[in-house]
């Protein structure tokens, strides 16, 4: 693997997203970047059930304007490792992402979301390139992977 | 006002949406059905904050098959009143509304949800009409519609 | 097993619950009776994780009240099957549930969740007593109770 | 008002928080922060609705340890404004919050919140004081603040 390609999310803002000032409440937006990341996994070929697991480490969300009803994009972009450093063993990946109407000029979410991978077996960390290879060789038991 | 267009909603499965078994919540379900029923009231031409809301009163919901990530369809459809008794006065409305995967030949949700009006100001309930009155009147502003 | 004891769970009404009136969501109640008929398996013994799932199959439910933010209580009770039939064969079971603020008078939500159960492993339908053999009984590991 | 309260607030963790892998969902930890506030701002008399709302601008949320289904704590404190400085004019504060299992010794959940005030009549940004002066001054209607 040496390229990833972004990935552009179009999503409905559902009426239950709203708090009381009609506005998307700040839980949901990562509602709406976990669906993005999905989308980007899809969109890259790394989903499908494995035995490895992608789960959340830290997020930073700046929330930059209010979400009203109606249509959003989230847009997803792996920004660590990037391209020379897809080689070298590492245990986490960072997305950029961004929530926005469409044909705004600006954002109204941006957060940066690392994420880490565990075996759903051992519930231990396992690196990035386990995760890679888990998604890639779906014919591959679970119960060969760990022989 | 005299007939009313059904209503069919593209929504996206977001992971938040998954429980346990990986298929779509049971209380989700109602959030797509609510995201159906606003899709209705737009394509009639009646959303828009007014002075009267649309609260559930009640929600009958048959799970027929499981729902699992991926696209939705929301079909939504006003069953009560129908065309005939349109013009009488009545304090309720009934929709008929169905969650599919696409392509899929019976839906995986039916709902039957009725839905009441409420006058934001005084609390109490109020007519069909009055709510009908409120949502294609934009122009005429709360303090009027009191006096 | 001959009786069982009914639930009445306290819950907080969170931020995120509330819609654009500041009542709790219509959905959101349904997520409150999930928690309620959680908490019933636990009081009877029946929680943990086996091989029977119990999958809600139909839900009726009456909006009566308004709920705001605050503690509010589940009452979960089990109507069918009742004492006498519990050991005949049956595949579905029915609740009645209440979600109301504590002290009031009279529920704001009553709903009638009737759940089926599901083989994890073959996906198909199985009975009550499957499910509570399968609960109480969590020595006997899934592959043994498929011999 | 010179100094505040921190708040340790109870919250029950609901099945339909749990993800694919039986964890509290990453998006959902930050609606128990929401609580969290919600009853910082309780225990320290400045809930009740105004004219002034408080809205998230930033999160950074770290995910130590998974949550699993069960009851949870979320640890509220301001953090800045600080006590010398709460004289001083300012448009942000600033909360420290954990969410961790009872009995527990290190959180599941760190994040570091700030928030902003907006005037709900302008949608304009205003200081922490108007806030404070909106939430201590119940009785001063909004009409009158205007003027």
């Amino acid at each position: 693997v040496t390229q990833f390609e972004d990935s552009v999310l179009p999503l409905t803002v559902r009426p239950a997203d709203l708090d009381r000032l009609g506005h998307v409440n700040n839980a949901v937006a990562l509602e709406y970047c976990e669906a993005g990341r999905w989308d980007w996994l899809e969109r890259n070929g790394l989903d499908g059930g494995g035995e490895v697991a992608a789960v959340v480490a830290r997020a930073e969300v700046d929330y930059l304007a209010e979400i009203r009803t109606g249509p959003v994009q989230v847009r997803t972009v792996l920004v660590s490792p990037s391209g020379a450093d897809l080689g070298e063993l590492t245990y986490q990946a960072r997305f950029q992402q961004e929530v926005r109407s469409p044909g705004t000029s600006r954002p109204a979410v941006q957060a940066v979301v690392t994420v880490a991978f565990i075996s759903e077996q051992t519930r231990g960390l396992v690196s990035l390139q386990d995760f890679l290879d888990d998604r890639t060789h779906p014919t591959r038991s679970p119960t060969e992977s760990l022989t």
